[in-house]
């Protein structure tokens, strides 16, 4: 399979032929979901119908808002579930030698056929205890797929989460670069970075691997080895360059740089604000700017900002625009960022005003250094003339919570609802093969999501529900919802006759998540105390949890 | 290629047939580095002899030490390290249209086989400053492999020594397990993760495609659902069991245990300790038996460890006793512990006693819930009776610090030293191509690192050296050094004639890295405010970089 016709950003459908990662694997879970699959398979149980849930148990962040992605993959995997000969001889030698041969012959014959997925679409704002997946089927084979489902939702979701996170705080304006490969926990995690980062609505990313296998777009101008890598312009061979229209060549580019940096030093808004400034530096801008004339953006804090980067860039830029040529902009990476892109703000405006070029002052300030929510917040406070974040350690590695705890939980087998208990009230699983619903009120805003048992009337709009909490007796409301939508989709049908939703390329998962974070109740959404969104059940449901609760606990004894 | 034959744990040479994960390609790279590339190749540049170092700046979770790996995925990556037509189509797309077809024609044609790589061996305790990589050559092609040889060191090194600090508080007695695949951030986070926390000392891995990727021991029983997946013994059809050496056959092995629980129950010890136990829970258990008579290891805490799981557990343990089995254990996945962990020994003890059966007071207790480094030394510091532990979320996705920050940085130009400056003096990197060395004192504990220029004289054993911090003038010492190691070894030597260092077996590595570990003074070592561990500059290099900054920096002007 060529990786590169897997997905695609620009709206082709969606063929199933298989996950991203080639790593993906039915041998990529858990040692465990196979001793079980044989313990299943030798006391006969395998094929009983189970149903799961994937469920996480706390939105990250210590936000309230959770963005759901990894659907697709979760699907291409099942899609193309079989295990190869090689991999059937590798179980043979990981599994005790007491293991009879026919449960291999058995592992060679199953696929995910007879499996049912339904999931909340891809690029959901979801909530704690609502199934983001319900996966029905054999015993054996459901177990199978726990670890690879956690595995791809996990993270996906957490990152796109993360991204959310950050465009929300950074406002709509500006642009969102994530610039997080090298940092990010492996190859994968970060072309997955990349992947769920546009979901949750970043704008372009460095990967370039990603760009090729979604079609994200991509960003990236120089490092400062680059800028390092000259002495001074000296060196500068090639030192022609045609003008935009193609009408004239300028000789020498150089010369008309050097001329440029001089008359900014000694014309009378900038006398006395800089000396000589880094001679390396004015050589690498300069040739940057020979080679890419039309997207000529400098990371201008190698030396000194604003004695060096800023006049230099400047200088290369009038150039060019005696030339025809825009530049883009420029980069910082390091200091005091909202100090400095202040700064720069105005020596790009004072260029405007001294040279009388047209839109100078409005040159594109992207900013670059360890990046996060916190930091993107405090400028906002402070003010500042940035107009595009490339983000990348904090981003990617989701550093201020690194996981989501996503859980698989079994809640019914042959038709009987199951619970899983715990101590921890919060850790207690919701039984029964359920339906989701999420309930929006007069305003427009989601106001609940609900979930019923399977064979329960739906909700019905404009008609009086009763909502509960799942856990705790006094906490519950009466709902009239203006809209009723149901959240389980069924994204697999196995060997039911139900219709396949399309998996929609990622642009349109992207589009979700836009919308439906923009249709949330603002108290929700903010960074400090944000209201929890209520997750309740139906009044029937409540009622047998608390039976089937009642039922499985033992008894204490105090003594 | 396939995967499966690309390492092998258990002692064959390696082939150099490519990276583990198939998406590690020249395209897993940041979009600057093309338009470097191209800006280099302009300018006429390209060929340049560059030299960069990889190094990180500050030890991670708070310690003094780090591992060194990923360095086996790296050579892989640039043994193989050759553009694809359909790549270099794609990069035609990614980069702006006026970029000159040679351009990609010379893309075409490169590859590593002028470039020289130097490397720490895989595995060795590392400090920061100190190159893990120096690599030498065309600037153009080295630029290109900044973010994947960082991509591919940064996690694996930081994961690496996140399991070499949870090895240190375990304790060497313990059964460390890695089963983190499902909270890991992403498939390939989840395989990196099994690989480098065996080498960082956990001995076995849940996740299968790791244990057939790299010969990884694997470990794991059964899940809370399966546990839930039974209603009772009933349902237990087929009940024989053949006893160990094959002489009799029980035909109801479900009685047997029941008989158990019953005398277990009324027994003198036992009497009104607990009543009745779960019935799913007994037939999970039976089940689980009757399939893997010879490693029945269960997961006793889905409804009550001391009132359910232990009683029923110790029960189907009796049973398999009289058919010539040796139960493997219990697991512990939630609750206090310490408590649970000591109340079970007393438990097996008090059975041992009570019925006479020989060890089965030491029967294997693990334990798995949320562990990290905290919780492994508040259990030691409580007390308690874990023999193993399970640990998941906190080891492999590095809760505790999510990123390890390596750079790679431009150390030399066409043999004209290069210096990156800031304003933060820690980020200052160290000019020159350099030779590093590991000098050890008389009682064998390595004393300091040291780096020299490449053309200096190297330490010698038993004469005196004096070691100067790169950056604070008045930190310096004499060293006499008792041994001498040079760190930096050819790895890949490119078009030069040097040998190329063998890369190692993974369980030489894992070898080296528990050596290592073993051999440092113990106040580098400690949790609490440990002893930084030295690192040098020789009195030649410390002139030059002094020399260097002060030529490159800016004079400031107080106004």
């Amino acid at each position: 399979m060529d990786p590169s016709v897997n997905a695609n950003a620009n709206g082709l459908a969606q063929t199933l032929d298989g996950p991203t990662n080639p790593m993906v694997t039915p041998l990529l879970t858990d040692l465990y979901q196979f001793t079980m699959a044989y313990a299943y398979w030798k006391a006969g149980k395998h094929l009983e119908q189970a149903v799961f849930d994937l469920f996480f148990r706390k939105n990250p962040f210590g936000g309230e808002y959770t963005i759901f992605a990894g659907l697709e993959e979760c699907i291409q995997f099942i899609a193309n579930f079989k295990f190869k000969d090689e991999e059937i001889a590798f179980l043979r030698t990981a599994l005790p030698a007491t293991c009879e041969d026919d449960f291999f012959e058995y592992l060679r014959g199953i696929d995910c056929s007879d499996v049912e997925v339904h999931a909340i679409s891809e690029g959901s704002v979801v909530f704690p205890k609502i199934p983001l997946l319900r996966v029905q089927g054999p015993i054996a084979v459901v177990q199978l797929l726990e670890t690879p489902f956690v595995n791809l939702v996990n993270y996906a979701s957490l990152v796109a989460t993360n991204a959310a996170r950050h465009r929300f705080v950074a406002g709509k304006s500006k642009n969102l670069l994530e610039f997080g490969l090298r940092r990010a926990q492996g190859p994968d995690g970060g072309i997955s970075a990349s992947k769920y980062c546009y979901i949750g609505g970043f704008d372009a990313s460095s990967n370039v691997a990603a760009g090729r296998l979604f079609g994200i777009p991509l960003r990236g101008t120089h490092s400062h080895a680059f800028v390092s890598s000259f002495m001074s312009p000296d060196e500068i061979v090639e030192k022609a360059l045609r003008s935009s229209d193609g009408s004239v060549t300028c000789e020498d580019f150089v010369s008309l740089v050097q001329s440029w940096l001089n008359k900014i030093q000694w014309s009378n808004s900038f006398r006395g604000i800089f000396g000589e400034t880094n001679q390396s530096e004015l050589a690498a801008f300069t040739s940057y700017a020979l080679a890419f004339p039309t997207n000529f953006l400098a990371l201008v804090d190698t030396y000194d900002v604003m004695r060096s980067g800023v006049p230099n860039f400047s200088a290369v830029a009038l150039a060019l625009s005696d030339l025809g040529y825009k530049a883009a902009g420029i980069r910082l990476d390091s200091g005091d960022l909202a100090y400095l892109s202040i700064e720069s703000r105005k020596f790009f405006c004072a260029i405007e005003k001294e040279f009388g070029v047209i839109g100078f002052g409005k040159m594109t300030i992207t900013a670059s250094n360890d990046l996060n929510e916190e930091t993107l917040d405090a400028l906002n406070k402070q003010g500042h003339e940035v107009d595009a974040f490339g983000i990348g350690t904090y981003l990617v590695t989701c550093y201020a919570q690194a996981a989501l705890g996503c859980v698989f939980k079994l809640v019914e087998i042959n038709n009987q609802p199951r619970i899983k208990l715990s101590e921890d009230v919060s850790k207690v699983s919701i039984p029964c093969k359920k339906r989701c619903y999420r309930l929006f009120g007069r305003e427009g805003y989601p106001l609940v999501d609900i979930m019923t048992g399977e064979n329960e009337p739906p909700p019905k709009v404009a008609e009086r529900i009763l909502c509960r909490h799942p856990f705790n007796e006094s906490k519950r409301a009466y709902v009239v919802p203006q809209c009723v939508e149901e959240l389980l989709k069924c994204y697999w049908p196995g060997s039911s006759d139900k219709r396949r939703e399309e998996l929609p390329p990622l642009k349109k998962i992207r589009e979700r998540c836009i919308q439906q974070l923009s249709q949330m109740r603002p108290d929700h959404m903010r960074r400090l105390n944000p209201t929890p969104y209520k997750v309740s059940v139906s009044a029937k449901l409540y009622d047998f949890i608390h039976f089937l609760w009642l039922n499985e606990a033992p008894v204490g004894e105090l003594q």
